[in-house]
This record gives C-alpha cells, structure tokens and sequence, in this order.
C-alpha cells in the first residue's frame, strides 16, 4: 500500500456535484422492498407482466438477427440508431396520422433517456417546466437532476384543464410543457381529443416545445384511439415512445420523434452520452416489428390488463367504502384511488403492509406537494386471485380508517 | 392545420442550452465519410474486425440467455447493473490483481457513458481535466460538453511524463486525472509500472480521483501485463472497462470499477440517465464470459491484430522515409505516427485521399492545440494487403511532401 491509499475515501472529499450527492433514489424503488417481502400483494411496481413477454419469439429473433443482419447487430453504429430501425418507425408513426420520416427519429436507451435529453438540452437551474399534477415520478427524478421547478396544472377525467395552462404559461414562462397524454402514469386518465388541440395551439402561440411521453397508448382495453398531440402539434411537439410496455424493457429501446433540426442536436449529445443504444437490441426490435409480431402481442397484452383491469375495478365496485373515489383508465397498466380528504395513503402504508397489501402513495407524484390522500395502483403485475384477495384487504384498511 | 403551426420550428428559437448549439459532430466521423468512399484504403476508424466477432458463439448464447435466464434478460432491473455480472466482473478484476467486490461495480452502456457519468459528477463550466497529451478524442467530446479546460501533461515512450504532474497539478488544480494508461488511444503508449505508481501516488496526495480509462489492456501482443492503476491507487482510481474491444461494441456493455460510496452516487445519476443498461445484453456478456469463451477469443483477436500491427511496422521499416517517427505498441489498436515539425497531417490528408489512403490527423487528439504533424493510424481493421498497399502509399506521401 502506498502513503496515503491507507485512508477510505469519502465521496464528499471528491467534487461530486452538490445536487448529485442530494438526489434521492427513488420512492418507488423504496417502497418495492417492502412490497416484495412474502406474502405480501403488491399492486404498487409498474412492471410488465413478465408471463406475457414474447419469449418464443424473441428468442427466436436473438438468433436470427446475427444471421439475418450478419456484423451490424455487433458493429458500432449510428448516434441516431439503425436506419433499418429508424425508418420502419417513422413508417409506423405516419400510418398512425403522425406523418414522419427517419430523419424525425434519435432511438433512445428506453424513453427514461429521452426525458434526459430532453431535459438536459433545455432546462437550467430554476427553470419551470408545466407538467399535469400529478405526473410520472421518473420525469421528474430526471427533471430535479438539473434543478428544475414545476408550473403543476390539475387534472379532471378528460386530464390536464386547458383552462388553466394559459394563465400558468403567462405566470411562469415554462421552457418546457410535458405530458403523459394517454392512460397517464400515475393517474390512468387521457387527455381528451379537443384539449390536445388546445394544448398544442397554446404551446405554439407560446412557443413552447410540448414533449409528450407516451409508453402506454397502444395499450386501449377499449374506446378509440385518439390522435396524438404530435398530429395536431407537428414541428412544436416531440413525442417520447418505448417498446418496455410492449415487448421488453430489459431491451431498453425507446425512441424521440421530433424535427429533424432538432433531432440533429439530440444526436450530438446522444453521441456524447453513450455513442449509441445497444444495435443488436435495435435489430431485436426491428425484427419484431418487421416479422409484423408487435400487433399481435399487443392483443395479447390487452386482452390479459384488459381483463385485470375490469376485475380490478369490479371488485372496487363491490367492496371499496363509499367516499373513496377511483378513476376508470380505458388503457395502460395504473388507476388511481382518492381517498376522503381526512385520510394519508402514506400514513395508512404501514397498515397496508400489516395487512399484507402494498401501492404506491400519491404524494410524491405532485412535483409542489400534496395529494396526501391519493394512491396508485398497477394491474398488469398482478394474477386474477391476487386482485380480488387485494383489493379487499385495501377495501378492509379503507373502512377500519375511515 | 392550427393556427402557428405553418412556421417551421427553429431549434434556436427553442431554448437549447448554449453548449448543446455549439457541440461538434466528432471530426473523426466526418473524416470516416471521406475515408469510406470506394477504393480507399482507411486506417481512420477504431473500429474492430468485424470479422473477428465471435458471432456463431454469441448466436447461440443470444437464444441461450432467455433458455437460461427466463424473464429476467426481458424485464427491469437495477440501475447498478445485472447482480450475476457484476459479481463475474469483479470476480476477474481480483484474479488479476485489482480485489473487487460486486459492490464496486456499475454497469454502463459502453465505456463511453462512464466518461460522461465522471464528467457530469465532477466538471463544472471552467474546471480543469489533467490529461495526457494527445488524449482519446471521445473523452474531449464528454468533458467539452460540460466546458471542462484540460491541463496537459506531455507523453514519452513510457506514458505522461510524470515529473511535469505535480507541478501540473500545483498550477491548475485539476478536478479529475484522466489516462488511457494502456495502449493510449490515440498514440498506442503504455505508462510504465514505475510512472502508474507515482501517479497515484501524487493523486493519493492532492485528492483528486484518477480514472484509468482502459479498453485495451487485454488485447496485448507482446511483453507482459502490468499491474493497473487501480492496484496502486485502490480507492483514489475508478477503473472504466468495456467489452466494446474484446467481444462486440454492438452490445454497448461497459462498466466503471470504483469505491462503493463513489458507485452508490454515479447509481443515482444512472438511474434518472437511462434507467439502467440492457438487461439482455447484459447477460450475454454474462454467458459469454462465463462459459470461458472470452480468452480464447481474446488470444484470437491477439493473434490477428498482433500479425497487422508487426506487418503494419514492418512494411513502414521499410518505406518511410526517414524524420518520420512512430511508436511501437505492444498492444491495442493504433499507432502513432509523427512527421517532421513543418509538415502537415491535416494539410496533406486531401492528398492522402487522393492516392486512395486515409488516416486521422492529431491535431484533434490535443485538448490544447498542437500535433499538427501527427497522425493516428488503426491497424486492426484492415487486412494484409491492404496493410503493404496503403502504408506504400502513404510512404509515397511523406516523401513526395518532405
């Protein structure tokens, strides 16, 4: 050992930056230990249903795409991602009313690297960004990285109220507007087809770019797909997407549409981040889609949180004491559940855990506070008996805490 | 279409950051396009053989992962990497030599995203980087997105000149020490088992971390081994590996080796960047160490990048003429070559592409200028013929333009 190497070193005695050594691990991250002792029903990740992964055929296409695709899949590759991939994508958003070339598209590292970009190109210390209240809980982990503050507009069934975004632009002058538009993490709620428009218009009249982070909209247990705010937004709106909810997250394969000028800057930071995403798991990807397996599975994936879902709310129905209030997602993998004003999900989560129940509680969702007497709950992880044994033990702590 | 949304967005008009506006494509890409038109033989890139990919290995493995694994290559996982790997990770880095625990290790996508975690942890606008002078290019691209200035310490045969390091140090107060102490990108030297002690030594003594940058260190061809920065400097060093070198940079597997309280901090910077790498990927790499298949192909990848590397300085023994000098690399992918004071390799490299021969010019290489008269040449992508015919030409060049 040399002098001086006999000492332990202390991160603090090395200049990390002061808002890294601040940063918390995630809440959820937290609670799922929790959560994940035996016994123990949790409705509280928002995970996949691991039993519905593909597996058949992505191991199938494992092999396939070092003998289809030869070198590539091991290769360097593009900053921006694999044309292959990137212009079946672009393909795929155009068949979908958001008309788009390959030139629109930066794959990304599953769309938790998109929000990163996105918030690391635009956000300085103290800057605002509006976001619905509540909003996903990994935006704003990435968005607090860069020390960003929140213009938060409230939400009802049909989401964020337009009627308020003017006033809050005016007031706060965001650099950003980010939305999860469809079957919202955490609330489940989708914005409706006349609010995006306004949203859009509003951003535009502003100039305000409009990112709208959106893993869940091919998930529709039923009504009709509405059209994104991209379609309406054009050049203003970057639309955040993701195969993690499905095909796999472990392929970590998201992507950002957006202008091709801007695209070309993302690129340039993308380069220097991480040089590109994994190309053999842009190729997994691209096979998927390509053998025309994605539509299919998705059906699959529907009809199991579809049916989840419907048991989930039923059993609601029947047991949950009157005051308690849930909302009705026609999509995704979350509902949401307010209690009486009286009552703290986060207190009563001891109690839950007593009683062999976990979710996640819904305060830390509001980026200024509150939401105090909400809580999330997730459908997709879960088995038919394991709902209906769980959502009475939540419907018995709801009563015996009333 | 909406009212303001016939204007085309201007990415300046949005509000990117200043730096990201100002961040160039990497001058090596831009030469990669002039060195891939046809008939040109390219000693430009970095890239490895891609004929050397042990691709019927990882075929199999590919489809084994999801045999053997389940849904866990499919699903989410920990920010710091797969367990299973991370614990085979530093199961080998103790064997030789650098006693490793599972806990010092974060999986990163490629070594790249480790530069960028180290720059973003530690650089504020205007710190200062020590590095070696010339320095890998792809580090210069991370720190200069986050306005790092570099202090420079010159290179010998046997790596940074150690004596100017304190006095280095003394003027700049470096926030970080950053070294490709193997088969350095971009010159091929290997710092000296004596220098590697002194160095830590002096960062022991200043408290500054250094971080061993070492893609290379197991692609030796001659002479043995030696110890790693790590193995003097203990917790003063953060180690960065790939297998981006030794099995395929297409996976983008990396890791950073560091103390435990250093990696639980770059854990949460991780997590809010990308979530974590791919799980997918992350046990291929898995299963291909694990069934013993890296050495083998490790002495493989030696055996051929060792015969163009001899016949690379054999055939330029031969023809260049003299004033020209070059360095003599045990190991990596790259030599360096050195033209007299008054010539150009930036100057003459239209020229090269005129007689059909590329290579990257240095001036890039040095954070601070200079260099103008070197060059860098990859000898692992190429074949022997191309090796005689390409090195006969650029012979041609240095004599045509002494």
């Amino acid at each position: 050992m040399l002098v001086g190497m006999q000492q332990k070193v202390n991160p603090e005695k090395w200049k990390f930056a002061p808002h890294v050594l601040s940063l918390e691990t995630s809440i959820i991250r937290e609670i799922l230990k929790f959560s994940s002792q035996p016994g123990v029903i949790s409705f509280a990740g928002g995970l996949p249903a691991p039993e519905m992964f593909p597996k058949e055929d992505l191991k199938r296409i494992a092999a396939e795409v070092i003998e289809k695709h030869g070198d590539v899949p091991l290769q360097y590759s593009l900053s921006r991602g694999v044309p292959l991939l990137r212009e079946l994508l672009a393909k795929r958003a155009s068949e979908r009313g958001t008309p788009s070339k390959m030139e629109n598209i930066l794959v990304t590292s599953g769309s938790q690297q998109g929000i990163e970009l996105l918030a690391r190109a635009f956000i300085d210390p103290g800057d605002y960004i509006l976001t619905e209240n509540p909003t996903y809980l990994g935006a704003l982990q990435a968005f607090n990285y860069y020390r960003a503050r929140y213009a938060t507009v409230p939400m009802d069934n049909d989401g964020m109220i337009i009627d308020e975004v003017e006033a809050t632009i005016r007031k706060y002058n965001p650099k950003l507007i980010y939305s999860v538009s469809n079957f919202q993490n955490p609330t489940g709620v989708t914005m409706s087809e006349e609010r995006r428009k306004q949203l859009v218009e509003l951003a535009a009249a502003h100039d305000i770019p409009v990112v709208d982070d959106n893993p869940y909209s091919d998930i529709r247990f039923k009504g009709d797909r509405l059209p994104t705010l991209k379609s309406f937004g054009g050049d203003e709106v970057i639309a955040l997407r993701t195969v993690s909810k499905t095909i796999a997250p472990g392929l970590r394969i998201g992507w950002m549409n957006g202008p091709d000028s801007v695209i070309r800057q993302f690129e340039k930071v993308k380069q220097c981040t991480d040089l590109h995403t994994s190309t053999f798991t842009q190729l997994m990807v691209y096979e998927f889609m390509n053998q025309g397996l994605a539509e299919p599975h998705i059906e699959r994936i529907k009809a199991d949180y579809g049916a989840k879902r419907n048991l989930m709310l039923k059993t609601m129905d029947e047991t949950f004491p009157e005051g308690v209030k849930w909302t009705r997602p026609e999509g995704g993998l979350f509902l949401w559940v307010e209690l009486p004003e009286h009552m703290s999900a986060k207190a009563l989560f001891d109690k839950a855990i007593a009683l062999k129940v976990a979710y996640v509680p819904g305060g830390p969702f509001f980026p200024n506070g509150g939401g105090d007497n909400t809580l999330r709950l997730n459908f997709s992880n879960c088995t038919h008996e394991t709902i209906v044994e769980g959502i009475g033990r939540l419907a018995k702590l709801f009563k015996d805490n009333a």
